[in-house]
């Protein structure tokens, strides 16, 4: 540190900066916000050291002050939701989009165009595959040509290419409970990658808020349920990262059966991972030997805890916070092993992790304004 | 029907009758009966037309009116706890044995003696094996010669031998929604019975009514865990019973992976279970197929419902009801078939079956006080 | 029939009968019946002794056989939706209303005319003074003359006068809840009826099975609000009851503060209500006096259970069940008498009270299909 | 510290400092810590800016990491339960007692003789007459001679004397709600307080992490119940506050009624409270004129915060933020006027006025610490 700079210097200490050491404030806009990503987004973004809050837009609820929807922020956010206009948006450094699928792609284009960085919060850029995207949200994509360009905002896989990218696709809830929880097998090839089962259970948030019969406090409360058992949309996103990791180091392509369930909470997701080991006698797959595996893979991952050997993660210890936790069991000493992997569906699962891309994006530190711990009880 | 005796015969039809077509009420014991299984096999006994409840014992609760621990069976229920006397429980026709495991194991024998029947909803007979039996609860067995005789209460599978038990071991909760989930496929040695694996979700009363940290609203609401994936009492349970179902058609014995989960509600168990096909080409594992094989299997069983194909049953559509509700998915034409199995962990899961065995045991109609519709919402 | 047919006569012993001992089976339809009040109509009516489930109509749903959206009727109910046609409807003994307020009054002159007794669950029939249903619902009644005749049916006011009805203006869940706590308190003239707070309670059913953003899980799960407080369409029916309970002994109209709120459960109502008593010494409002008048007053009431002095009922201990339940207290000996009046919202407070009223018009026993024992946990 | 290191200086921007200008780090201890205050006071320490968390004991749990209790705190405590020690308190600036009540009255008075400043969670020291507290908690007070130096905790009516104290006494979660809600209409007269009424529902995590049957999941979910009704350990605080605050205003003493409600939730409580005005057609009691009158007295309050005339404020709103939020109602014109006090009952109602303690007490800025926003959905 330069004496002759205090303020500048130590500010950094907590507030980002770019390449160049000099604080910089992150003008942000959000396109669509009425929803739960939305409002997590906004108490996240809202908190932020190094962000500017400049703009949120729906045309629903357009001259509508966010904190007359949203009361928990009053006083912490005093914009209204604006009509979206696209000279304010260019004019942002990020733009997220908390839209429904199919919304995002409409206008990214241009944004990109304009030098914006964005970062999507549905699914419109998730997939590389532009007739399985088709395929499983039921239209043709419209800018098939950024599907390539897209980074998925996995920070745990793809840190580098995250910090350079133009256009994030931030992933679904399942798919990083899911893939947090599998990679560290089997990119190191221990286990049969045609076999792997995701058992998830989500909280009722992840269905968002719509007027919706099903989703009704009275259709959900004290019930269980599966859905979605015969095809799921986050089964092919979860499929192309998971092929991605085996890709050069095993044949073929992952098989996977993925039976998500609706569980009786506001927030969380709750994975339980099952994959049979390639060698069972082998020193690799010792519980011991996977726990140590688990723990080097994710040492240098603020947002992933690998719990202590014989742990049951509870969704619980990561409300309202962005980060993961993971624990590994081989139960009986079976050919089976387990993993148990938690997050919090609206935070890791959403708007914390564009957040945190947003951090590596912007040369903030990565954990800037991601720091909350989660609310028990 | 003879018709100088109407009233007795017309009676029949609405009460139960012995072998003689003479009308009798059952006279029924409680031994425990102030936990949730306690409470639940009051309120369907208070209902049920043919028992007279006789007596209810409690050593803590001696003097207590059963309607002002329970006040919802103000109006229902009006006898009081009582200390055990073994002259009183001599004089009934069939007890219950609603109390923590290694209880009803000490008092049993006297009462078979006395040419009482025996219905223990706890774990005291579940295992034939008694070294097992020592190994999963802790202590020695204290009447290991029972155990044999003990029939395993599942109608499902052993109605027949029930009919002339002195002595019934009502199965656990989760091994009766797993149990009835893969009977059909473990009995046509369909599945690779090596490689099954049972993913539970459970309620909170599935834990007890006793005083515990972790059962707390404030531990277990808005939250979801995995427990016990090391290894689980039922474990040995449900493998009993599969390997019972599989005896002299396929060799070895099943290999199962169970991991049981706390949800935040009331009752209910979702059991989502999976197997891999022995032959994936085979024209008897189509999804269709399958359909046809699960509603052949229980055409006849009064309380398994085979939901049409594509269903996802809800535990709540089970809640205070007397089934267990199976829908039968082999998603995306895969190898592995996943069955989901519902029933209220307290009626089908502990009292309700318990009563249903009753009804078998004593001659009665087996729907008999099960008639109960779920309570939807 | 004749005399020569046992069956017949004993089965009355258990089955309805009208005035001349003959048995009878009441054929009913329901009108609207996709929503909460109706599935807990069709709950009830499905396991009642006397009642034949004709018809129920849904203009949305017609064709769709009422169990595969209510699963949990499967195998008890096996109609399905029709749409609405007055010739089927003319065909039925008694007439089930449960649509949204301002359906029921565009139907029902026909269908009394055409000899069906009418029970509305809504509230189209529940206020006499036609300006004041005008001015709370929002549009002029569409038959107004029938608004006198129609009978407030609440039975434990009005018994002599259903019986003799034909059409019948169910009453409301709060009104319900809050009238029967504190009618012997008015009909006394014991307490400042120009005072008096009913601070209510309820669960997220009774606002109904629509699509709506207000009433999803996340918007209502762990959380707690008061709404409606500047005026809810519950204040003219509660205080129509109460001043017609002070009609003749006191002058005035009842002043009545009704606070209602919204409460993360899916039944119950839990009212409290706070009165200010005339005469603080005198001996008819101890509370051991207060404690004798509740119980007298409801001494033959199979529907209304005075709990011991000192009680705090549960919400639970009626849940599902046909009751409501009373504790009286008057707090530090002040000069305030607090009443605590729970009922299920979808039962007492409405299909089972409904169900109540029918059998009452129908001359069948008062409790016909109704001792269900409530659910707990 | 000197001049000359501008680090310090400036970091004082954004850290406390006491009133020299001189940054300091708080050094807190924590006494008893593994209830549900306990985990949320180190929730908040551990992300306060100007502590630092140096010890917390449990005789109970000596030994154990903090974060091994409570996972969710992870990576942000790293400390470890220790058994009590005199020596290692004293040495604190500040402890606090999250502990059962009557354990602060035997340990305070030493540490104060020390010098450490205490604030105590517990009910203590909340009231002034010594007579008053051996009534209402069941034994004598262990150091009566504290109870008239203690401050009671509430900033808003006492910040001066906080600022100056040596013992603050945290005020009970309903006292806080309630007397945020009542007094402005009482320290100006407008409302007879004789006839008070406070209704309030609390969620579950206000009765404890304790193990006990009456706060199970099975015993409190689906359900709704009041509780206390002759007499709750709250009432005589909540009145020596509202006397305090007509003294020399009013002639005579508050007469409340107050009567608290278990919810089926983890965190909130909601405050329904009932005046009656004392002139009807005052044009100090008009809604508007109330609006006003709350505004201006809260308008410099960062933790109260008057809603816009109409609202309801939800329970979830408040969700682990330390924020009262209120809103103002007098329905149908009527005599009645009705206030809504939402705060979180661990936050605003505990952990979270004890930290703004703190902060005053300790010169810090009121806010440090405090800022994090409600937690929606």
């Amino acid at each position: 540190m330069e004496k002759d700079y205090p303020f500048v210097v130590i500010a950094l200490i907590i507030r980002g900066s770019n390449d160049y050491g000099v604080e910089v404030m992150v003008k942000v806009g959000i396109v669509g916000g009425t929803g739960y990503t939305g409002v997590e987004l906004l108490r996240l973004l809202a908190a932020h050291p190094d962000v500017d809050l400049a703009l949120i837009t729906s045309r629903s609820e357009a001259g509508l002050p966010v904190a007359e929807m949203f009361p928990n922020l009053r006083g912490h956010v005093d914009i209204a939701f604006t009509v979206p206009d696209a000279a304010a948006l260019a004019s942002c450094d990020v733009v997220f989009f908390a839209t429904p699928n199919g919304v995002a792609m409409q206008s990214v284009p241009e944004l990109i165009d304009a030098g914006v960085k964005v970062i999507d919060l549905a699914a419109d850029f998730r997939l590389k595959d532009t007739e399985e995207w088709a395929q499983w949200y039921g239209e043709p994509h419209a800018c098939a040509g950024l599907l390539s360009e897209a980074v998925y905002g996995l920070p745990e896989v793809n840190r580098a290419a995250i910090r350079e990218a133009r256009l994030i696709a931030n992933p679904g809830c399942y798919p990083t409970a899911v893939q947090l929880g599998l990679l560290p097998l089997l990119e190191n090839g221990l286990v049969d990658h045609q076999r792997l089962i995701a058992d998830c259970k989500s909280a009722v948030s992840g269905a968002g808020r719509k007027a919706n019969v099903g989703t009704l406090l009275c259709e959900t409360s004290e019930s269980f349920k599966a859905y979605g058992v015969p095809g799921h949309r986050h089964l092919p996103e979860i499929c192309q990262g998971l092929n991605t990791a085996i890709a050069g180091k095993t044949e073929g392509k992952v098989g996977l059966t993925f039976v998500p369930h609706l569980t009786p909470m506001l927030r969380g997701i709750h994975a339980t991972l099952y994959a049979t080991v390639n060698d069972a006698s082998s020193a690799k797959v010792t519980q011991a030997a996977l726990q140590t595996l688990y723990e080097e893979r994710y040492a240098n991952e603020p947002f992933v805890d690998v719990m202590p050997a014989g742990s049951h993660p509870e969704t619980r210890s990561v409300k309202g916070a962005n980060i993961c936790r993971i624990a590994i069991h081989r139960p009986q000493g079976g050919d089976t092993v387990v993993i148990l992997s938690v997050i919090d569906n609206l935070v890791k699962g959403a708007a914390g992790q564009a957040v945190q891309n947003m951090n590596i994006l912007c040369g903030l530190a990565e954990t800037a304004g991601l720091s909350g711990i989660a609310l028990v009880p």
